[in-house]
């Protein structure tokens, strides 16, 4: 089907060549991104979206100097929640009751529910959740992009404490947790462009059981 | 643009109706899995694809009694590798070099760099890890399916250490992570069918920095 045959074309791109994306496919990446499920539906991250140059710069040092950084038309930056929060949570809830026009006995017996137990595990663990969402946003993000012919790089390889200082996350109560340059490739400056594709057997990946 | 479509026709089903999905089409979501970008290629997670009645009759009851365990065509566990080690790291460094046909110093280095750093952290940090890699592979699968007309419910409501002895995953250095019921969705009885999606409005999730 035509989405695999994306996904095959997609690899993640070690050089691009600084061309710009134009608006309506960014549009349509953002939007995947939004249309992601998240556990009870909190969407518990945010995406920054830098195009800015200078920003580029600053953050290309801290990920381990990879050119993509700085020759990618935007970089997204995944950045999940530090913790769940009473209000972070009665927001979703509220939004929710507002957008379809009713309350629900089974919808606030669950929110009572989330209340009695998020806000009381360690931010490290609901953290480690947070992010679990904002990866299936990155991954929806990285299929889009793919559809829309647009290379990425999925990275993690970076310092993300530095991350959140030079964009000053932690005030914000965010983390981030991964990043997505998103262009064009550099065919000749790309090592990998040309490489095959290795993936594990099916035999080593699923176990059926019928 | 189609794939926004489909996301937009994905929700998280509620209710099925029992009825079997073509194998194509769970072979083309199967392949989605496989294509999925994992951290260094390690595709550290392995896929149970659940079609047989009785296991999953004993999962329904440690996952919230939710019909949809029973009542999909196809239920998807997603496993994680409970932690990395040099032979695991090493398969995946071999596979890809008997792939490509030769050895490169970068990639040897790369490797390296692992194998001194990955098995030494603690099996909860890399756990943790791997399973981000498998929620990147799940969010892939759920879009794919979306695609194919399949509907899916993205499912953390489960005891992950029952499923882990229901399916005997522990012995193989595996631990659950997420599920996945693929099937039809039962119209008439989902309650969540014909509500609206609700999401976070583009200013509460994304910043651009231009």
């Amino acid at each position: 089907m035509e989405l695999i045959d994306k996904l095959n074309w997609r690899y993640a791109a070690k050089a691009m060549n600084g061309e710009k994306i134009e608006q309506e496919k960014v549009d349509n990446i953002i939007e995947a991104i939004s249309l992601a499920p998240t556990s009870s539906g909190l969407q518990p991250f945010e995406v920054l979206v830098i195009t800015n140059q200078e920003i580029k710069e600053k953050i290309k040092p801290i990920a381990w100097n990879q050119s993509v950084v700085t020759d990618c038309s935007h970089l997204l930056v995944f950045a999940a929640w530090d913790t769940y929060t009473e209000e972070r949570i009665n927001k979703m809830f509220d939004l929710t009751n507002e957008k379809r026009g009713f309350t629900n006995e089974g919808w606030e017996n669950y929110r009572k529910q989330l209340l009695a137990t998020y806000p009381n595990r360690s931010a490290e663990e609901n953290f480690n959740h947070a992010a679990k969402q904002a990866y299936i946003a990155f991954s929806q993000a990285i299929a889009a992009a793919a559809f829309e012919g647009v290379d990425s790089t999925p990275m993690e390889g970076f310092d993300p404490n530095a991350l959140d200082e030079i964009l000053g996350l932690r005030e914000k109560g965010l983390r981030s947790c991964v990043i997505l340059p998103l262009g064009y490739r550099d065919s000749e400056k790309d090592w990998l462009v040309n490489l095959k594709k290795v993936r594990k057997s099916k035999e080593d990946l699923v176990t059926v059981l019928d």
